[in-house]
């Protein structure tokens, strides 16, 4: 059994692995800027040693432990951007490194959830192992794959969001109004919603620190201007070619996804 | 028991309300190009005649078939925009006019779902009460401020799942890999699909024959280059500060609604 030193291992996602780790029968060290065991002491112990700390302290937190892990440990972050932190590890330690990226949030569990990891330097075979044994779908890929994908899940789900958000507040609509939605309003405003429910400064850091954010941004900003000029113009073509393109890159919706979307629709 | 005449009834939402109709004990006739009895024919004889054809036949057919409405009858349309509708309706026949809007696909079924009546002229007294009994959620309000509310509804949900569905085409991003996505993120790509998964007619007559959907892309547009500009600049304090205003507008989230939330998260 191995020693798993979690640096910043208050928070939710923090806690829920310690106990994921502590369940196989390793021994969870935590520490943080309000613990007794400094974060330095407990990278120093660790055989994996996992930062968990908001986005922007990430790199700066890498800087002053990452020495302090032992050449034989594995070190890793839990951040949302990948590049940036898998370079400073590499960097500023001698350790095994890999990124990784619970690709959901603490309430939904473990079970079935996705997991990334970037492979930089040295073994993690046994870490991996690990968190296949919490029912975690384990996928691998390089921080620059990661990244140039979770520009696309997180970034342009995020600017939908917000701009979805940001129209309301500028048409001084009340989005609390429960007369007259549809079902699948009702969902769309529920993602919205979650979305406003969190840290501003946790969204605010994945849109500036995924390098690939600015390309989707783009990306995004030049489908609604088409989309807004031909609703102005009441261009009917220019919206169907619109519709039409994404139809067909979308594909067709397969019967079983289209039922579940359907049951999806009752829920709210 | 009345005679309900029902053109264009031979679509989902039609049949569903034929079907509906009957098992209160009406009689139902229905009426399209394919059928022996002409609309016209079917409009003089309903004591409520409903058209429920695509939006952008609808004024052509209310022209058509108006004259031929008994004084003493109601008419209504189905559309999903209802200011052009019901000034034509107003004009082209003698009848009680109202617009309806049933805010909801066929595929959920009419139980708790949302229903709206725009009363123009004259009484739609056991109309109103027929739709009831089918255990529809009935609201009245003004032709305008349907569509000032529906243009947030509908047009600003659309404008976001297909500027969304776009940036994907543009970026060449397959919307069908399975690998590494969050659960939201998963339900969201639900709601696009979902969308997608329709007549493009049909959204592209909602954006052009709402009065009101120019003002709500305006500021979609307006809002999506304002984030768009804060994530080329990197300028974290900017993206905070949308998200703040949007947090703001929405107020904090209640704990039911939260729970409700997250078990969407793991519904796809």
């Amino acid at each position: 059994m191995a020693k798993v030193a979690i640096i910043g291992g208050r928070g939710k996602m923090g806690r829920m692995f310690a106990r994921a780790f502590r369940k196989q029968g390793h021994t969870v060290l935590v520490a943080s800027r309000s613990t007794k065991l400094t974060p330095a002491q407990a990278a120093a112990k660790g055989d994996l040693v996992i930062i968990t700390v908001p986005i922007r302290d990430t790199v700066n937190v890498i800087k002053k432990i990452g020495k302090h892990v032992r050449k034989g440990a594995i070190l890793t972050d839990f951040t949302s951007v990948k590049v940036r932190p898998c370079k400073a590890m590499k960097k500023y330690s001698k350790a095994s490194v890999v990124g990784s990226h619970p690709v959901f949030g603490p309430s939904v569990g473990l079970k079935n959830q996705h997991f990334v990891l970037c492979p930089v330097r040295g073994s993690h075979a046994w870490y991996k192992q690990a968190l296949k044994k919490m029912g975690l779908r384990v996928s691998t890929m390089t921080p620059e794959a990661h990244d140039r994908h979770m520009a696309i899940v997180q970034c342009l789900s995020h600017l939908s969001n917000f701009s979805f958000a940001h129209a309301m507040k500028q048409l001084k609509y009340n989005p609390n109004k429960e007369v007259l939605t549809s079902p699948i309003y009702r969902v769309k405003l529920g993602i919205v919603r979650r979305a406003l429910d969190t840290d501003a400064d946790l969204y605010t850091d994945i849109e500036t620190e995924n390098p690939y954010a600015k390309q989707v941004a783009k990306a995004f900003k030049k489908a609604t201007d088409t989309l807004e000029q031909a609703i102005r113009e009441e261009d009917k073509k220019g919206i169907k070619r619109i519709i039409l393109q994404c139809q067909k890159h979308f594909g067709k919706l397969k019967q079983d996804m289209r039922e579940k979307i359907n049951r999806l629709a009752g829920f709210l």
